[in-house]
């Protein structure tokens, strides 16, 4: 095994989520970060390189810089693929990018700014040819793997209700107007798009929901809210939501929800059976059923089926976090790359969330803005 | 003190909620049982009353029969009051009656088969001078007074959101027609009434949310859905929910949730803090802070107000459960007749649901089966 | 059926364990309080008759005089039984004159202040032909009766470790100097006997143990603290354990834990599984499986054996608490009178514990002080 | 920043605790992973090297091989440390060479075979002037250092009771004759030293409870059992302890304890408050008050303390697990590592537990086996 060579664009030093996918990236140690587009000032791109361990000569002050001088590079030293992991509005150009020069990407959500950027994101990828991983990272969770498992065999037989949450409290006050890096930009729309806590939060449930169940939102009626004071965006909605397959059910998200942390949770409600997850408690997975007690399993433990336990990395009762189902979504991308670089053909159906996602996300936030402009009116995705 | 005399309507030998009934009003010495219509088959009346230990010349064939023969004996025989623990249907008749001979009443929920019966029953109440109380029992459980009374202290700030279940699963197959006489009645609109869990469950979680949270429901817009084959009242529903102060919330209930057993719960968010509360582990009340780490706390337990902790039975630890909950209505009630006994007038803000609880259920029920049938319409109350 | 008549031996009003007893004996509707000997003042006596809504010449200044004049009664008026909630000091006495008049008795634990009482006592009771109960409370839970059926039918395999807590923090405080009744008699030899916590709480710790296992503590080996300052008996210990089927396990209990409320607890490990049961949560049984996920049984939820089903009041989610598990020993003692008022024999096994329960608690109570006096020497039962 | 250079001593593929410090080096992007004696098979340790992504040439087969030609290698190019991931007798001559030789040493426990061996290693760690760290990994949990933090500071008071628990169920079973690896060595007295579970599991529970409570077992008296048919290692024990400071606890361990997967947890009562922490939970910690609601603190989250939250690699409500932990011992390891590259000298209170945690875990087994030789006699430390 040769290990990938990862560049990233954004992720500076004091970036949460790019500090996130650095140690997601490398828990595995199939992956190893080479370079950066740190940062648009060269010099603070420099000084992150460094406190990386990586030589300054990798640190570049853009990412148009960074993907035309790796791409003079000999293959065996230049970057496999980019991350990018700055806010919304800086998704789209440098995916594209990187992929018409060549590189896979691996980015993070909501895919792009708008859904017309996504749609022609989604042709790029299919022209280029290259492989392009979206990070809804909660599903690489061994339990939420499980769910998805279970439901596909018909373990809880025909579902008929899908209730989804994710309620956040660190916007309850105004924490944009303190200099709070995270805070301002998801308040904007400039950099978020026409969604706040809708695209921040909302499409992971909805991706989340889509995952486990396998079937999709059809339509939607949405009453969002933006309940902090001189905010133009949503920091909180109540959606009903309607499936393809005849299920129902809600959604509900807050970053306003006061005390929550990061709760986000699903309950599904079959004919045969129904089951409970929440991210906060991840290695639980929650199954009641028609006719028998109910049960709790965990990740590699009891009656666990290998399409989950196969993703446990430490034996029953070693909890594993977010961070290492973060980095289940890099492994799958850097064994889709490994399998490209053995010559392989690109996977029809792979095991990480894609541009197809992605679109749907984008989908999704523009139905509930709509539905909500017309008071929560039946809004089809 | 001299117990009261409680005569019952409905409550046979085999009815699950007659038995509650009795229970709740026996535990705390108040009340004794003394007479009943526990059948509209005298011989079966008369056959529940000698197995609850009372003379059989005290079972009656008919609420009618009951409130007749009782009035004529002296007063230090004949019944204090009437519960009512029948179907829907058979609520408005009896409690009317019982009422207009000069009889308090104490009655299951919802208060009616219609709204309209409701709203004579309001009238009937306010001119018989006599006690009426719905047996909402849920609003009795300390945790739940504990919760009402740091909202109504200021101590969760102003609220923003509130989102209520309840979920149960035991109509998840048709088991209304294997005989099971619970269900049988509960799907069928001529003992129901238009709402089907709307009525069951709903509108228990309705009241619970307004009796926590202080504030009313303005509107809602609802999806209500009949899953089981054959069915023409819900059994399963989402709601929006706005309310008079401007908080927001969802409303989840259903009766086909596979594997649910009795599950209500309530979680308000305010500026300051939020709660969670959940019947099925009802000795626990969480906190959330905005600046402070999460509390549970317990009844009679650190930090309870006297407004929650003056309805604890036993210690701190020593779980109490439904049937608590249930005769601290049955305590209040008891309370409120022996002080009108000594002279007192009537409550102005009794300690128990009231008629006008009653009317508000139905009219909860109405404006959601309204909203249902125009597509979740938003629908005032 | 006839209302039993019960009469009560201490548990004047504000008294926690005779009001407990009273409520406890009433949920069922088959008993009803009659006479009592409320308190050692007379005055007091009849005061407390008269809030309890009792006749005034039913209460008496004495057990002595209870007894007497109880039994000149002509039978349909006299009590049946006595129920004896006073401190320990205080319960051979009633208990040996009620049996050899001809009364039943149900009392409180520990059954005396002595082992050398408790052995007398057992004489008296065998050769009365009389039914003495003794309220073990925690054996009333429908959750404990599933776990003793599930072990006796060998669900379990072969157990090998039983570990046991009960932990309470309301004497981590000198409280006893603050007047509080409660805690003055219990930290006193003369009304405790040799045990402090070891007989308060420790005992029910024993016995839960014994009932759900069905085997025996062969020897211990106990490390008793008085932490209180001041204080002659022991308010903390730990206690190594072996049972006569080869099991081993530990004890630990507490009144100075501070935080803790009631929290009596138990794991059971055999060769096939394991099953975890706590008070503070009754309505939960985990059971653990070598080649199964993790199951939660609820009273009259799935999977529930009749013999622990049959103890259920209300349906599967609608909790019940300690008040119910402690009717539960009242109405099996009930029913065990009514069956000697058809005519029946004596139950060999009946449903509650016995004067057997009694004598073993008081030999454990002898064998952990003689253990600890050793320096924690391994010591027989 | 430079990432420092690791050579593995064990751990070829297939190896469960060597994987996992690979995992946990590598999270942090402060360590690689340079060569390593993964085997004693020359050819399987290349194997493994080139899984790892690491040339062959730095694959060795044995750890005297790589301790003397990497010291041969230029400084910027060979190994800085070793990490020594082999079972519990291969230990101490690998530590105890790379030591001599100039290398630091990371090593999982307990740290040698025999207690005569860690005092060796005690004084060739000191006479090295080389850092020596103990994988004691749960020390790395953020709760565990909010407990430790809490309790340094006064907030519990004094503490009276420490209850530890360590409880597996993987071996109920005789996995050890399937040809498990893992089991087989833990087994056998040779590789495992004269502790089964006491030296596998228990020295973590010891070492935990040390490092919160900052307190020493003093004495202890252990009843310890080999339930597997023909074992002669320990595989399940309860033990008394009495702390330096006067407090008393007890100890349960087991690896029979059908069901359970990782059970490690404590509670520590002091005169103001509790806690109570288990490990397959480790995002919450739970303190009780005297005369307050109890609280649950989470990484990061409100009033955590910077003794824990430094610890936190990501916001609060995204939990961390086993591998985070173990990385934060690696983390500090490696900055002690740092800080004397940059010319500072050897802390002297490290962030990580040391060899003298180690000789401690020893003196701990060694003493329990002593004092259940016997019959559970007190013996001190």
């Amino acid at each position: 095994m040769t290990r990938l060579k990862m560049g990233m664009v954004g992720g500076g030093m004091g970036s949460f989520i790019g500090d996130v996918h650095r140690k997601a990236a490398s828990i595995d140690g199939m992956i190893e970060l080479v370079c950066g587009a740190f940062s648009s000032n060269k010099e603070k791109s420099i000084a992150s390189a460094k406190e990386l361990g990586i030589s300054g000569n990798r640190a570049y002050g853009s990412f148009e810089e960074m993907i035309e001088k790796e791409s003079l590079l000999p293959e065996d030293k230049r970057m496999d693929f980019v991350a990018i992991v700055t806010p919304n509005h800086m998704h789209f150009p440098p995916a594209k990018l990187a992929l018409e020069k060549g590189f896979h990407v691996i980015c993070d959500k909501p895919v792009t700014l708008t859904l017309e950027e996504a749609l022609e994101l989604e042709k790029v990828v299919q022209s280029s040819g290259k492989v392009f991983a979206l990070t809804h990272n909660y599903t690489g969770y061994p339990m939420v793997k499980q769910a998805k498992a279970m439901i596909a065999k018909g373990d809880l037989g025909d579902l008929r209700k899908i209730n989804i949450q994710y309620l956040q409290g660190w916007l309850a006050t105004a924490v944009e107007k303190t200099g709070q890096k995270q805070a301002s930009w998801r308040v904007d729309p400039e950099k978020s798009g026409i969604g706040g806590a809708l695209g921040d939060i909302a499409t992971h449930a909805e991706n989340l929901a889509e995952y486990i169940t396998g079937t999709k939102i059809k339509e939607l009626a949405a009453d969002l809210t933006a309940f902090g004071d001189g905010r133009v965006l949503d920091d909180d909605g109540n959606v009903l939501l309607r499936f393809e397959n005849g299920a129902k059910g809600i959604l509900t998200f807050s970053q306003i929800a006061t005390g929550e942390e990061n709760n986000l949770g699903i309950r599904v409600y079959g004919t045969k059976g129904s089951l409970a997850w929440y991210q906060e408690n991840p290695n639980e997975l929650t199954l009641y059923w028609l006719d028998k007690p109910k049960q709790i399993y965990t990740p590699g433990g009891n009656g666990t089926y290998p399409e989950s336990s196969d993703y446990v990395r430490i034996p029953a009762g070693h909890p594993e976090g977010y961070l290492e189902g973060f980095a289940t979504i890099y492994r799958s991308f850097a064994k889709e790359l490994n399998s490209l670089k053995n010559g392989k053909p690109l996977s029809k159906q792979p095991d990480f969330p894609t541009i197809f996602d992605g679109v749907r996300g984008m989908q999704f936030i523009y139905a509930a803005v709509e539905s909500n402009k017309n008071n929560a009116k039946w809004t089809k995705l």
